[in-house]
């Protein structure tokens, strides 16, 4: 088939075999098949769909466009959390040390923060030296060494993904499931996993502001995942306030810090055993959720957990010393308090416009080449349900300037809405799908 | 709004306004619209479709992307036709010098053959000397004081549908009838006239192949040229057998000739007496359509058609002797019949696999880049509803070596079907639209 007949068969609807979606996106990587015949597939993709199979075909041969890792030598099972994207999401910085510690491999890849989120290399390379761009040998040695590694993609996993990722993204064809699915899957596989845990974020801050749309995608990587011969389950949660209180690269990752020291926000607390639990159940050291949460929160009471963390960042050339002092990771110059301007009670706390508020600080990018500044942000000092009164904080702008601050304070405290009684904040874990 | 913007209205069966639609035309002209954004729009186009102002919208984009003829100096109606191609279609050869000779001006620009379809082009060029590419001043020059010019298209002529119509080529998205609309009608427009005759062919050598997309599309084009301003109708045409006898370049232009001659395929003579007779009362030079066909009779009869052409070839640099002499157009060094297997009638006469039997030959293009031999093609000895008798000759091939002559007679050999009773060939003209 020539590409603009595998074109037209989508465009008509029709199914495409294996060996179609394989050599369409092997001809793609070579430079055989356009840009602008694999943009008109993905608006057909986009408008037609995709079955099982063919989502899989599509994962399969986006993840061999590269190099795929092997981690046989590395004893155990090797098990990945992957995140849709959230506004004060630091789950990962926390999370991967702790599950380290009780057991399980940990070989995670993670990406940057574009528009209104945050991204988990931006925010480990708020520690002064951490490198997150490790040769395959070495990420390979350390997470045998460690059980541990952080790092960002490299060019050679996945390539197909990437140059299709670019496409789509200037041309409408972002938002397809079976196009997510095969994008989020292929990236995560050639890490070489046996395992992983998503997390699907839903509502304002998030990138599937539905739930049921977040639901099918949830389930179309559970299928697809199996299809692959991996454990795979998916956790629906809420992205309506940004989670925790910090937002903002250095903030972040003190935050997530504080979780392995024994504190934190409650939220972030909550997912983070969420997803180290079903972590350590997919790795085989717990049988149960429940025990798996009881070895997670001993890894936090022992230090083991926090002690990884310090392990992890020597490794890959950070200043451990940052762990025990986030100053280190650099403090803005201006610190302004945005104030309540009445009584009552937060009734919601808009995540996209906190998160658009914290890149317009500097601390996220507009364009994928923007430079970030790792010390601004915002931190909330008020959440959804929260009691305030007159004049009180309800978060503080950390700016390099006056007049950033200034501007930001203002987007803040417009994101913010209240109530004369006390709403609930929505349900932090909606649904588990496996 | 952004090119991703416009794609994802689009995507999402949004309509677009006009100022959108220019822009985004205008903006790929530029180069600041991707050739991948504009496949992806063209893929959304085809699945969610355009409504009229949409259509027309996009159709003044594409003409205005370029030069538009002036011809206001030449006094009166200037009428065009074109048709959406067929196999053995050679009206507009006797169809322009005809409607010239009885005082409508026919400023006509045409394309050239791709696939089993032939161009009139091509045609044109097995006359020694015929030279379609006049600069613009000679050709209004031309139009002014012959009533026609034969030409093609130039490259600042309607440049967005060009463009636009190499990536639907490759990305299958040809077949929209919004996109087909302002393609056609863009380039037609930009040659200045107040109206134009479309011929909508149907059938197994038409682009479509059924009649209600046919007249879908008939309908489109008539609705959008008269947004335009311009009179507009469209006759569907069957297009199951080829068009006359002959299918191959100076075969065909030889068979015009004899239209204007007085004599040629009762088929090819009735199409240009319709669209003849159309243009003439378009053109406002006949009341009906009656009027109009015995005054385009007249002028075949007294010889001032065949004049018109002689005096057309001269002007373009052609050789007027062969317009009375056909073998001054080149003949084949092999002519081969193709005998009849058995008794019986013509039952069917595939034309799409006669064209393809025709390119193979060596009169038409595979892909845009092949020359072509203007001697070779094929002669039809018998039709839909001739009877036969073993032996007899059905067509005779005309190519360049025994070799291909052998391998087009076993197409078209197969082109044809046979039954026991004479079947009676479809109807030429099938409906008008206006």
């Amino acid at each position: 088939m020539t590409p603009s007949d595998v074109i037209r068969a989508k465009r008509d609807g029709q199914k495409l075999t294996a060996d179609v979606v394989r050599s369409f996106v092997d001809r793609f990587v070579r430079g055989e098949v356009a840009d602008y015949q694999m943009s008109a597939l993905c608006m057909a993709v986009y408008l037609r769909g995709l079955d099982d199979a063919e989502t899989w075909a599509l994962t399969e041969a986006m993840l061999h466009s590269g190099r795929v890792l092997d981690l046989s030598s590395v004893p155990g099972q090797k098990v990945d959390k992957h995140s849709t994207g959230g506004v004060g999401d630091k789950v990962s910085i926390c999370l991967a040390p702790l599950v380290a510690a009780a057991g399980v491999k940990v070989p995670m890849i993670s990406g940057r923060g574009l528009g209104h989120t945050g991204g988990t290399l931006d925010k480990l390379e708020a520690i002064p030296g951490f490198d997150v761009r490790l040769p395959v040998e070495r990420f390979v040695a350390q997470v045998a060494e460690v059980g541990c590694a952080l790092v960002g993609q490299t060019d050679d996993l996945a390539p197909a993904d990437r140059r299709m990722y670019a496409l789509r993204d200037v041309t409408a064809t972002v938002e397809s499931i079976p196009l997510i699915t095969a994008s989020i899957l292929s990236k995560k596989l050639a890490e070489g996993i046996d395992a992983l845990v998503l997390d699907v974020k839903v509502g304002r801050g998030a990138f599937m502001e539905s739930r049921a749309r977040a639901r099918a995608l949830a389930r179309s990587l559970v299928r697809c995942g199996k299809r692959g011969g991996k454990k795979v389950v998916a956790i629906l949660t809420s992205m309506d306030e940004p989670l925790g209180r910090a937002v903002g690269n250095a903030l972040e990752t003190a935050e997530a810090i504080d979780v392995l020291r024994g504190g934190g926000p409650r939220d972030l607390v909550e997912l983070t055993l969420v997803f180290g639990a079903e972590m350590l159940v997919l790795g085989g050291v717990a049988k149960s959720i429940a025990q798996a949460r009881s070895l997670l929160s001993s890894r936090i009471a022992d230090g083991t957990a926090l002690e990884k963390l310090r392990t992890i960042v020597r490794a890959q050339g950070g200043d451990p010393a940052a762990v025990d002092d986030p100053s280190r990771m650099g403090t803005a110059p201006v610190i302004r308090p945005v104030s309540a301007p009445k009584r009552g009670f937060v009734r919601s706390l808009d995540a996209r416009a906190i998160g658009l508020a914290a890149m317009s600080l500097g601390a996220g990018r507009r364009r994928a080449e923007d430079a970030i500044d790792p010390a601004v942000g915002i931190v909330l000092e008020k959440k959804i349900g929260d009691a305030v009164h007159p004049g009180e904080p309800l978060a503080r702008v950390h700016a390099k300037t006056e007049a950033d601050a200034e501007r930001a304070a203002e987007e803040v405290a417009g994101a913010y809405a209240f109530a004369a009684r006390r709403a609930h904040p929505a349900r932090l874990v909606l649904e588990r799908i496996s």
